[in-house]
């Protein structure tokens, strides 16, 4: 067994830190440390673009600050430890790398860098001498990171599921009350909590990369991100909500993977969550872990996983870490591909113009499938130019319940195409 | 910064394990490291009393059973490593400092043992270079402790409050749909929940000892267990549940500690739980832990608290950790009386004779004190005879509150002495 805990802080040497980005997350953790001066760390440089506007005056003026980041990178930089608060693949990837590569441990929040790069990076730091440590990557101020690594190591976890995006939370906890998408969408990006362009968030995008991620830590199987099919929520409408309440359901933006001996399943999209399960107990950019043991049975996480303070708690833990010479242990992983579908109930809502026969087209497209209808559900008071009801059906593969859809979306009663979701059982 | 991480296991030599205890964690802990075959561990003795009875097939024939303690404490015996799960202050105390004398580190679930002595064994600990390891000594198979020493170092927590006794979670959750304590405690008994001596549990002893634990973890305070006031379930009724079901609240055992400028705050006892509280969510004898942090704000953990494969996750995740050569970074802590009492509503039961003017009495009684009166609860249907009713009071100090209802008590028209909870806000 490999050991890659570095030498730790001898008493007279702190680890001198490099932050790199002082945004939100990066301005927190500066925030903390210098607040807690916590023994046996010191922040020595800032590097971030256009640093002039960013400095402030509560950091100690002993710290450097710079917006060249070849000042803070150079190995003659008074830097033991890089933490990288940029985010995205690049240019982020080229710095975290020099760091690993001058042997110097890096701390990152970069969820992206770490489902897409982790593997390489890793085995980058094990070879130099050095740690890679992302606590802050995923459910930020949750401890699921440590949790699963230094608390759940013990167990075999043969599930994990979860909320991972606090934006795609904060949407549709919002739409609970009877709220259509679009406004809160703009209510959100107006309090900060959704970007201009919403897309890596509300496709999912953002979640499969911190689920890939999960599963690297869980499951020991290690998938590109990419192939976790991702759902958007921008489909979900007032009325999935008004029938979900009548399934006593809510729903929720949900990204789970399962690992059995038939292989990995992995999605990510919005579903139908039985109100008496914890995954209906998050609200607003709260986020929340379920993992699954073979012993141990189900662990739940929850708390903020987003903002700057609760992700720079996790930057800071990590950090704390490093400075005791408490590293990561290496996990062994396999390569794996997403290859199982589970069969699992779903809800499929159809607006359509109303004529004799729709019900009878639907279940015949279906039974074509062989999926079994459970319930139909149609609120009275709908109009009949556009009534909007729901199917739900058996446990089914996902892929058949597509044919079907695609099939029943030709007809011609159809008024939008149909939004069909996993319902979570238990 | 003294650094306590021993020496990493080579590759070559395999943590050699001294298992003291083949109960229920016991061969929890046997079968997981058997079937799990976890690189870097081995187990290699087996201690407990009359051992042949306890012997099984499953565990490897190179594993050595003795019944003598001597056998596998003493230094040329081939354990690298004591795994103590016997509980109790003594003889466990005796044999987990011999081991660590000897320079072998120690994992243990014994939550007395580190809650009164845990000060005085991570000294020891740290003095002869190995280390002592607790995941499972509060709340099981959740990973707090993990989550606190490696996730949450980097906050500052304020408040711990939580479900930390399964036992008395079964029976409060089970008095939920009407039942009355004797029959649900009778029911736990049988179903192995719950001592033929209840008292540990019900008493709340148990759990104020795993707080005065994650007191030290968390808020960096070191309490004397028995300085921390536990008040029984015992009192509880069928009819408090239904009174607080017109709180929109339910009743659970809870555990809590608060460290503000004023001082330290800690107790256990029944209380009044809002319906929409995380602490709501635990049923059965699921345990929950929810820390407040400056930084991050709330962190809920939750899952199975006790019973042998959960407690055996967290014993074998610490030795994956010590196979890796992951130690505990020594924690700071400070020696401290739980010297404050903060305001809080509360809700006291009354069952009396129903004679005029009793209303007035209390209030006055309460008055007295400087308590305000809430709100009057009485249910249609009973008797004059004996006749349950409530009254909620405003926030103040639970001493004062006692000296009122004490006084209350030796009026004539009690039945039996009134029964008062703290109401939990939020």
């Amino acid at each position: 067994m490999a050991n890659a805990t570095p030498a730790p802080a001898s008493p007279a040497s702190p680890l001198r830190i490099g932050l790199i980005g002082f945004g939100t997350v990066g301005s927190a953790v500066a925030r903390i440390l210098t607040e807690s001066a916590l023994h046996g760390l010191e922040l020595t440089m800032i590097a971030n673009r256009g640093v002039a506007r960013k400095r402030v005056e509560w950091v100690s003026p002993a710290v450097r600050w710079t917006e060249n980041m070849d000042d803070l990178l150079r190995p003659e930089a008074p830097v033991d430890l890089v933490v990288e608060l940029v985010g995205g693949l690049e240019p982020a990837g080229a710095w975290v790398r020099r760091a690993l590569t001058a042997g110097k441990s890096v701390v990152t929040a970069n969820k992206k860098l770490i489902a897409f790069h982790g593997p390489e990076l890793e085995a980058l730091a094990r070879e130099h001498g050095c740690q890679l440590l992302f606590g802050a990557a995923v459910a930020g101020g949750i401890p699921v990171i440590p949790g699963l690594e230094h608390g759940l190591s013990g167990d075999r976890i043969t599930r994990v599921e979860g909320i991972l995006n606090g934006t795609c939370n904060f949407i549709l906890s919002a739409m609970e009350s009877g709220a259509e998408y679009a406004p809160v969408l703009a209510d959100a990006q107006q309090r900060g909590y959704a970007e201009a362009d919403p897309s890596e968030d509300v496709c999912g995008w953002d979640a499969r990369a911190k689920l890939a991620i999960l599963m690297r830590l869980a499951m020991r199987v290690h998938v590109a991100p990419e192939a976790i099919e991702a759902r958007p929520i921008t489909a979900v409408s007032a009325v999935d909500f008004a029938y979900a309440a009548e399934l006593d359901c809510t729903i929720r933006q949900i990204a789970r993977a399962e690992q059995t001996e038939a292989g990995v399943a992995a999605v990510v999209g919005p579903m139908l969550v039985p109100r008496r399960s914890p995954l209906a107990w998050s609200t607003g950019t709260e986020n929340m872990v379920v993992t699954t043991g073979k012993f141990g049975g189900e662990v739940v996480f929850s708390g903020h996983g987003a903002g700057g303070h609760p992700t720079a708690v996790a930057v800071v833990s990590d950090l704390v870490n490093l400075a005791h010479g408490l590293g990561r242990a290496p996990v062994a992983f396999r390569a794996a591909q997403v290859n199982v579908e589970p069969e699992v109930p779903h809800y499929i809502r159809f607006l359509v113009r109303d004529r004799p026969g729709i019900v009878a087209a639907i279940a015949q497209a279906l039974a074509a499938e062989g999926i079994n209808l459970n319930a139909i559900l149609q609120k009275p008071g709908c109009c009949a130019e556009s009534l909007p009801f729901v199917v739900t059906v058996e446990p089914c593969r996902a892929s058949a319940l597509r044919r079907a859809v695609e099939a029943i979306a030709q007809m011609d009663f159809l008024l939008e195409p149909p939004l069909e979701m996993q319902i979570v059982e238990k």
